[in-house]
């Protein structure tokens, strides 16, 4: 029975005078007790306050076990074990973790995983606990969920909130972390002969540059030689899921600028967008320094850059204003520069219209087809093309903060393996076949997914080197039927070309220009030029980075099984083509954020293909990256984090 | 009402062919519901869905609410406005924020506070907040809660959880804010014609050097001089609240040791500690040096010292374990090293045995009478004592991590104005008076608070300066008269020498050797020897410096209102004295954490003055800190962050 009352009921007592009162009173409660409007709310309060004790009381109890070593271990990560030593430059090589089977059963091959962001987790997360010997390297011991990154560096998120420990991840699949930046691939054929006999069998080393406490985590080249020392993993398949590195695009002085693809720069950036505050509020500093200061410009008008100058200007408005209303109200601008004719262009037009409508309403400067040409320390030159005149003229705005968030390219590694690799020549990334295989090396040993990879798209040589195994008559030209048998192996090495080549007698139509019949190599090379200018690369994107790496789990799953059970097909010409498909990406759609509001894009045709607006769809948007996190802990942070935005607003501490 | 089981009852309805058995199972529910075993627990579930519905549902409400610039601004805090130059070094001087009231009434006293920390805080909370006009000078533009430090070097809380914004704190009595570090004073008669005029009639101006983008937040001297630029603040009152830095205590080698002052020190200790065990982890590593990895060496035994000690324990035990138990077991050693006799010595005898046994079951390494000489790049050597042989020895042991927690000393700033003024020299701090100003200045002018002061305890001085004064009668000597006089002004300018000077009469008769009835010259030096040598001078504690913040605030609003109604005592002598009484420190206590236990040392005496023990204590010690806190937000967020350490443990990322 609830009690309430008796708080009234003591100061009466406490003065008999009155009793005459007490009995009206108890019977004004009783009435009141049985009105809704008294009994709901108590009901509630009770049970709020019921609710509260249990929670606390619970956590308190829970609480008190927690304070002792935690026996069951998640996985002993540690290396520390006697290794040979051997390799090029005669170093340790990773021993195995465990002894061989005692029955006579092959050991587990060893699967090293380079890299710890989108390709590597989804792969981890999908991979049958206990087929392989893992290893992950990674030069960061967390996995950082990137497309909150803008919202971290102004603090609408923590940084811990964002970031999973990777032995956590790794924890079950008992795996081992090794702390380094993956160098260079040795393959066993280019081994001598005491490398070959440490390395156990295995098909290559993978060289580690072992990350030094100096290092200061920033992705590219910061690192110092001399504080590293080199170590060997071998491997029997090696997945590179390295990411990429911020593209310059032909622009210079990009020392100048803020990159947002590590921690390091999100905290970095945080800092230098407070202090210029903090500066301009100083009665030293004159009124054209004040406006530098407090221009703040974004070079890159996608998704990244455009969720980051929403996010410091919601920063702005929301809490900065609170402590600087004039000079806010006076002179804060955020800038975003384009190369394209609009932003979000890789989106539906009507998001990005939506996008440009939001920020000229919000008073955020969007500054369309300009090619960014260099960044001093003190502003930004760019050639600004003007569409209905077609005139080029080049302006410079003075800037504050300058953020370059324009494309990707490889990292040193990557860029090395490209380099010595056949076949690769791609610019940005290294070229996989449809099963993720990266061209060049042996079949069924290295993989990329992710950033670092592209999937190859050159049909042409394709075709000509293959065209006498298609021309069964050996004419030189191709019949429908071989021309059918053609298409259909395409579209299994080519699944990105699938669009460009559905109906195959049409396509054989049309492009017989002759009307023979027959495809020659002209009206062939004809087709497949326009296939290709069709045809669009996937995007360097976290949801692909996750596909493919869910996708190799499946496949390395089904290796590792066929291979327990000695089935695999001992005389298939592709190995990896005979127990999997290819690799398809299927998109879910893109999501953006645009200071307190959204665009979603999705996978569907029809009126709901585009879909925006304000602070619902913000809220939408948020549901969908909570679901998307790799663990409860994120999700229960972030949303702690947003509660705490939403009590205290950002903390604008120079921490 | 409550209803529930409409959710069982639907398929039975959509089934009439059971209708049959629906009676009976209504039946069964209904005694069911009958037995509170059942009602209860549906109630308590009941109760949390719907508090949990409540509270989300309102926080969202709330949150979509706050997406907007905020109207009602925290404080303008900005100092953009026309100033006049001048000073030594012909530079900006901060003009008034406001214009002078037009009544004709004099405008508000300027009082400049310089430091951010316990002193200044608590000053600013006892602030009437429309006295005066609040200029606040911090290098740093928080409050760092200080006792939780060493939590922070270990991450089981939050480094944003333990700081709060000063502006936030100064809103309350809308203050200025200036960021930077103050670098001597100039009162107003050593200043130029000139700058008296631009100065308004302020009693001095304090030099500040603005803090630039640059700086990385260490509390000594690694700014960088050409990135900074100056700036006046005239004062009418200024309080020196700079607190103080680490002390070397005659060691050398000292850029190898960590400290633990700043946020910027448990920052980089918490990332050496996590490198340490991963470095030590690689195959790469040797056995000696693995062990010098895993050696962490505390030197200092008082609270930081053994709290850090403490921590460091947990943190290896309950989190960094988890993921490398073969090393962790074998090698991981903390050191506290110590050079009194006992670790805790300024507590009493039973908490330093608590802690050293404590510490000793818990196998944390603890060395006393242990001198530090030199911390070395890879150890730490200190000359031990042997109490019982009397034997002195050195010694070295290799290190991982040191951290120097020795004691304290003077800034560059507040050494440079002990060397300037006179009366001064101490060695650690600016001697004050019992009034807190500091001595050798104009008095009513320049206080300081904390770590920064110390009181002045030369009676010796006070007395032979002013024996005149006290002998009446002029013949050299004092009679019981005369000399009971003297003991009362004592008491009210030096009341840390309270204890020593209590009971009059005795004093006199003890010290009158010759019974003469009279107190000569060296019968009175012999007692203040004594007194002085009982005397024990206030430790550096925030507790201290929050009383003595407050204390000031008292004094400096009385002054301000009485100045207001224009009743300041015209004649006083000594204004400070005729309007407030001397500070005088009362002792709250002193805890400790000793690592998932603490201790408590209260201000009482008898059986209840020291308390300790493990979990409970735990709990004590956290309820203590959290009701300390300056803000409600900090507490909530101390509160999750224990809260996440129970659920998901410290993480151990490189962050």
């Amino acid at each position: 029975m609830i009690r309430i009352g008796s708080a009234w009921r003591a100061p009466l007592r406490a003065a008999p005078l009155v009793r005459a009162r007490t009995f009206s009173s108890t019977s004004v409660r009783a009435s009141l007790w049985k009105s809704r409007w008294v009994r709901y709310p108590v009901y509630g309060l009770g049970s709020l306050a019921f609710s509260a004790t249990a929670v606390l009381g619970g956590l308190l109890i829970y609480d008190s076990m927690t304070y002792h070593r935690v026996l069951v271990t998640d996985t002993d990560t540690s290396l520390e074990r006697a290794c040979e030593w051997g390799g090029p430059a005669n170093r340790p090589i990773l021993s195995r973790a465990n002894a061989p089977p005692a029955d006579g059963r092959p050991p587990k091959e060893r699967l090293v995983i380079v890299g710890g962001g989108w390709g590597a987790v989804s792969l981890l997360k999908s991979l049958d606990p206990d087929v392989y010997e893992v290893t992950l390297v990674s030069p960061t011991n967390y996995f950082l969920f990137t497309p909150l990154l803008p919202a971290v560096a102004v603090g609408t998120v923590g940084v811990r909130s964002v970031t999973e420990s990777l032995r956590r991840l790794l924890a079950r699949t008992r795996g081992q972390f090794v702390q380094g930046a993956a160098v260079n691939v040795h393959p066993h054929e280019s081994l001598d002969r005491h490398t070959l006999q440490a390395m156990d069998g295995a098909r290559g080393l993978l060289e580690v540059e072992l990350i030094s406490p100096q290092w200061d985590g920033s992705a590219d080249g910061e690192r110092k030689p001399s504080d590293t020392s080199v170590m060997y993993v071998p491997y029997d398949k090696l997945v590179i899921a390295v990411g990429s590195v911020t593209n310059n695009h032909g622009a210079t002085g990009l020392e100048h600028a803020f990159r947002l693809k590590t921690v390091r720069d999100a905290q970095r950036l945080r800092k230098q967008l407070l202090e210029n505050f903090e500066m301009a509020s100083l009665p030293t500093t004159s009124d054209e320094e004040r406006k530098r200061l407090l221009s703040f410009v974004v070079c890159g008008g996608g998704p990244t850059g455009v969720e980051l100058a929403a996010e410091i200007h919601d920063m702005i408005e929301e809490d900065v204003y609170k402590n600087y209303p004039s000079i806010v109200e006076r002179e804060a601008q955020v800038h975003v520069l384009q190369n394209e004719t609009h932003i979000l262009n890789t989106y539906a037009e009507a998001i990005s219209k939506f996008a440009e409508q939001r920020f000229r309403s919000e008073d955020v400067d969007v500054v369309t087809n300009a090619q960014v040409t260099q960044i001093h320390p003190d502003g930004v030159s760019f050639e600004q093309f003007n569409p209905l005149t077609g005139e080029k003229f080049m302006r410079t705005i003075p800037s504050g903060c300058t953020v370059w968030s324009v494309g990707v390219t490889m990292n040193d590694f990557t860029r090395r393996l490209s380099t010595t690799l056949p076949n690769q020549g791609h610019r940005h990334a290294l070229k996989v076949d449809s099963q993720l295989r990266v061209l060049g090396t042996e079949p069924g040993t290295v993989y990329a997914v992710g950033d670092a990879s592209t999937l190859d798209s050159d049909l042409k040589g394709y075709i000509f080197g293959h065209l006498d195994r298609f021309d069964k008559d050996k004419d030189g030209e191709l019949t429908l039927a071989e021309f059918t048998q053609l298409i259909k192996v395409l579209r299994l090495k080519f699944p990105i070309a699938n669009e460009q080549l559905q109906g195959i007698k049409p396509l054989f139509e049309k492009y017989d220009f002759d009307k023979n019949e027959r495809l020659c190599a002209n009206e062939l090379a004809e087709m497949i030029a326009d296939a290709t200018k069709n045809m669009t690369s996937y995007p360097p994107t976290a949801q692909i980075a996750s596909q493919e790496g869910k996708y190799l789990a499946h496949k390395l799953n089904r290796y590792a099984s066929l291979r327990a059970r000695d089935a695999l097909p001992r005389d298939a010409e592709d190995l990896d083509e005979a127990i999997h498909k290819p690799f398809v990406f299927r998109s879910l759609g893109s999501i953006a954020y645009l200071g307190n509001a959204a665009a979603f894009e999705l996978p569907i045709p029809g009126p709901f293909k585009t879909l925006f607006g304000g602070l619902i769809a913000m809220y939408a948007w948020r549901s969908v990256y909570l679901s998307e996190m790799v663990s409860l802990r994120t999700r229960v942070l972030v949303l702690g984090d947003y509660i705490k935005r939403s009590l205290w607003g950002r903390d604008v501490l120079w921490l």
